[in-house]
C-alpha cells in the first residue's frame, strides 16, 4: 500500500493523541498484518467508503488507554470502562477524520461509517479483505497501540 | 427507526442463514438497546455511508455458530477458530448485503465499508451514536444472534 495513504493516518494519530492528551507517541514501522490477533484491549473500528472501500481500526492496550484517558480529563482511571470506550471512540473518529482530510487533499474522498468500539481481553480482530492489512505500531511512555489500514481500490 | 430501514435486515438474517446452512431462523421483537454488552461472542461488523451513515453487527452465541457453521460446510466445529470468523464474515457480508438491495429498491442506496470480525468471550461492543441503536433478537435450535443496526440520517 503507497506511504501517500498511510502517513496520514501516522500523522492523525500523532497530532490526535498529542492534542488530547499531551501524549507523545512515537511511530514504528508499518508492517503486514499475518496474524489475526489485535494488538491489545480496546479497539475502535471505523468503516471507510468512497475512492476506496476500507476499513481503520485504533486498537490500544490497557495501559496506553488507561494513561491517555488520565491525561485527557486530569482524572485517575485504573480498569476499563464505558468512559474508556467513549475516549477511544472519540479518539479513532478523530484520527479517521484528520488522515480522511488529508487524503482528500490528494484527490482521495472518503466517507466515514458510525465508529464501532470493542472492548475485551485478548479480543481477535479481522478485517476481510483478500488486500494487505498494513499494520502500524505506537509506542508511549505507557504502553503501545496499533492502527490497521485496509483498503480495496 | 422505521420498520422499513430494519425489516430488509430481519428478512437478510432469515433468508441468508436458510440458504447457506439451512438453519430455521426466528426473529424476536425488535428494541432499543440501552447496555453496551453484545448478547454473544462473534461478532461482524460493517460500515455503510450514503443516504444515511450507519452500522451493522451480527453477534452470535458460540453454540449458535458452531452450529450453522457445521451445516453450512458438514463438517463438525466444536470451538471457535479462525474457519469461524471467516464465516462470519461471510454471513455478515451477505445479510448486509441483501439488507442494501432490499433498501436501494425503496430509494436509499448505502455503500459498505470492509466487513471486520471480532472473536471473544464476553466483548463489549458500543456503536458511537447518539440515535437509537435497534438490536433485533434471532434464535435457532442452537441459540441465538442479534443484529444491531444503527443510522445517523
Amino acid at each position: 500500500m503507497d506511504a501517500k495513504i498511510i502517513n496520514p493516518f501516522v500523522e492523525g494519530a500523532i497530532h490526535v493523541l498529542n492534542t488530547v492528551s499531551s501524549t507523545a507517541v512515537t511511530p514504528g514501522k508499518p508492517y503486514v498484518k499475518h496474524d489475526r490477533v489485535a494488538k491489545g484491549d480496546v479497539t475502535g473500528i471505523i468503516g471507510l467508503t468512497g475512492e476506496a472501500r476500507g476499513t481503520v481500526s485504533v486498537t490500544f492496550t490497557e495501559a496506553c488507554i488507561l494513561d491517555v484517558f488520565s491525561k485527557m480529563f486530569g482524572e485517575e482511571m485504573k480498569t476499563l470502562n464505558d468512559e474508556i470506550v467513549d475516549a477511544v471512540g472519540e479518539i479513532s473518529n478523530m484520527i479517521s477524520g484528520h488522515a480522511r482530510k488529508k487524503l482528500e487533499e490528494i484527490g482521495k474522498s472518503l466517507k466515514a461509517a458510525i465508529p464501532t468500539v470493542v472492548m475485551g481481553k485478548n479480543h481477535q480482530l479481522t478485517h476481510m479483505t483478500n488486500r494487505p492489512i498494513i499494520a502500524i505500531p505506537f509506542s508511549t511512555d505507557k504502553g503501545g497501540f496499533t492502527i490497521e489500514v485496509c483498503f480495496e481500490d
